[in-house]
């Protein structure tokens, strides 16, 4: 394998950025699952109905999409045979926005099935479908969902919020930025949180459950979160591309991205105002910005790098032009590995579970 | 536009495909309106559930996925205007094999559920999900749809039948076939559509509906069928270039097309003898094998192998390799001219309205 990356080096980047994703996405599956496990279990104590309609928002094309899913069947068919039940049908609703590559997860489909099978025989019919669209708009049927999960989607935001303009030289709430930026990102995430609550509360049954993974911040203040610093130096990056003249100054001043990473805070009492749901638990846990936790800050810093660009790459494309990506992201993994010589860098993660009244 | 395609000859070519696959389907749509509009009344008559659940099998990826399911989202929502209610929500699945271009269709819903609101502001919450999968397996859960719709899709089987080495020189029943060739062909699709009732009588709910349009046969003689000649000449047209020495003897001799286009007979008593559904209504037309239907032969012979060749590519190029393509649809033009010279080429429709018991 290795010799034939030596002489495609372009599969080999492209190979060892799906493993970052990979490992990205699996180490969070693996924190969460415990706590999942418990949500399920309370969900569904009282009864399982005989088919049970599950939704995965904000799924995205990789090969994690349906890991979660495969968590969630296995735990509640694990507790249909402890009740001597007999298994349910399983519909599972995959949501992600159109623009997202539905015929890639379709395809591992037909393995999905059989190895879902294989694993167990007694296992109910399984029926997964695709639903393209926005989760700040309905995207079901009212009272239709008995279990949603959401895992690292529910901090992008609708849209990046208006009344940025002197967000200058950043790309996100800064260290630098104005009270009044800070004020447009808090006002634009109360308003998406809100709205996916109540949309949310609208499409699942009265006592039906919602677990949501999110990437939040420590601290109360907006502008010392973990991520400030990720994005700050991927800022300070095209600073200096600016600085050579390479980017326009208006291009970096108009850009912001449409993120926001919450407080535990923040989310308690969003959740209390909006009053659709019960917040039954909360909890948090920090993991390291490099999914391998290498011991080599500089290789750190390269997969920091590519992670990012794994998630960043189309809205910086589609502001700047495709040729400057490359040169950005060396520059961003120098940053990031003068960051890491100094100071550990980790992301915050809140998962939170939530009962519709 | 002309001057463009002047210069892009390919592109104008994919243009005419494109516009010959739409017009096909087109006038099958507007042939089998009055009949659908009839038994979405019959099925919705005594009441319009709150969320009405739609699939359509068979729903390809071209511009008229979503056409029969904006038809029947239309003919209910009016239903519930008429009866002074609010209108209700739809949930609709389109349903394909697992390798169907579900991105594509994704891509037009943005438009779809923007001019759906806007033709009727009070049409209720239309969520459009994909689903993945054969229709010869279980592809919903239990009793959960209330109408079914598929078009020119069931008269694909699930496979090539087995015992066909004797049909050597053809690619489907021809007159020259031997009876064996002719009862596999016909064994396969009792089983395939018996398979096909019992699978969908288990997700619609009693009392349900289901509207299919197949292509079929007028007569009772299988090998005398209107679509037989249609694939007689493409297997002539391979002949030919097998004479040539462009294609080997054996894969002319293995190829068999997994298609059958059943007698109004055969679909009558194969729905009796299975017997998960009453037959309430039964339909024929036929249409021309050119959607033009120019009176230049040539030009309509041109339209009939693009049609086809938008429809047989596939299983073609796997099995002899993309080469042979263009000779081959150029020979088969030549052939269907000489045969639309003598006689009309016409294809001959069933459609049928369904129960479930």
């Amino acid at each position: 394998m290795l010799f034939f990356f030596f002489f495609f080096p372009l599969l080999y980047h492209i190979y060892l950025i799906r493993l970052i994703i990979l490992m990205s996405q699996k180490r969070i599956i693996l924190e969460v699952r415990p706590f999942l496990e418990d949500s399920i279990k309370d969900a569904f104590t009282s009864g399982i109905p005989n088919c049970v309609k599950l939704a995965d928002l904000g799924c995205a094309s990789g090969p994690n999409a349906l890991s979660a899913i495969s968590e969630i069947i296995h735990t509640i068919h694990g507790m249909s045979r402890g009740m001597n039940c007999k298994s349910p049908e399983f519909q599972v609703f995959l949501n992600d926005l159109p623009g997202n590559d539905f015929n890639n997860i379709f395809s591992l489909l037909p393995d999905f099935y059989e190895k879902l099978t294989k694993e167990d025989g007694t296992l109910g019919n399984c029926f997964i479908t695709g639903v393209p669209g926005s989760f700040y708009s309905r995207i079901f049927p009212s009272r239709s969902l008995d279990f949603v999960h959401s895992s690292c989607s529910v901090h992008w935001l609708s849209q990046a919020p208006a009344g940025l303009e002197k967000n200058k030289g950043h790309i996100y709430i800064a260290n630098g930025s104005p009270p009044t930026v800070i004020q447009a990102y808090t006002n634009q995430f109360q308003r998406d949180f809100s709205l996916f609550l109540g949309l949310r509360s609208e499409e699942i049954k009265p006592g039906g459950r919602m677990v949501i993974t999110t990437i939040g911040r420590s601290m109360e203040d907006p502008s010392g979160g973990e991520c400030c610093d990720l994005l700050e130096l991927l800022a300070k990056s095209l600073s200096d591309m600016l600085a050579e003249g390479l980017i326009e100054e208006a291009d970096l001043n108009s850009l912001n991205f449409a993120f926001y990473f919450p407080s535990e805070g923040e989310v308690r009492a969003l959740v209390q105002e909006e009053g659709s749901f019960n917040l039954d638990k909360l909890v948090t846990f920090e993991a390291s910005w490099d999914p391998f936790d290498e011991s080599d800050k500089y290789r750190g810093a390269q997969n920091v790098a590519n992670y990012m660009r794994s998630i960043a790459e189309p809205t910086l494309t589609s502001h700047f032009g495709g040729i400057i990506i490359g040169n950005l992201f060396g520059r961003y993994a120098d940053h990031l590995a003068k960051h890491l010589l100094m100071e550990e860098g980790k992301y915050f993660f809140m998962v939170i579970s939530l009962t519709n009244k």
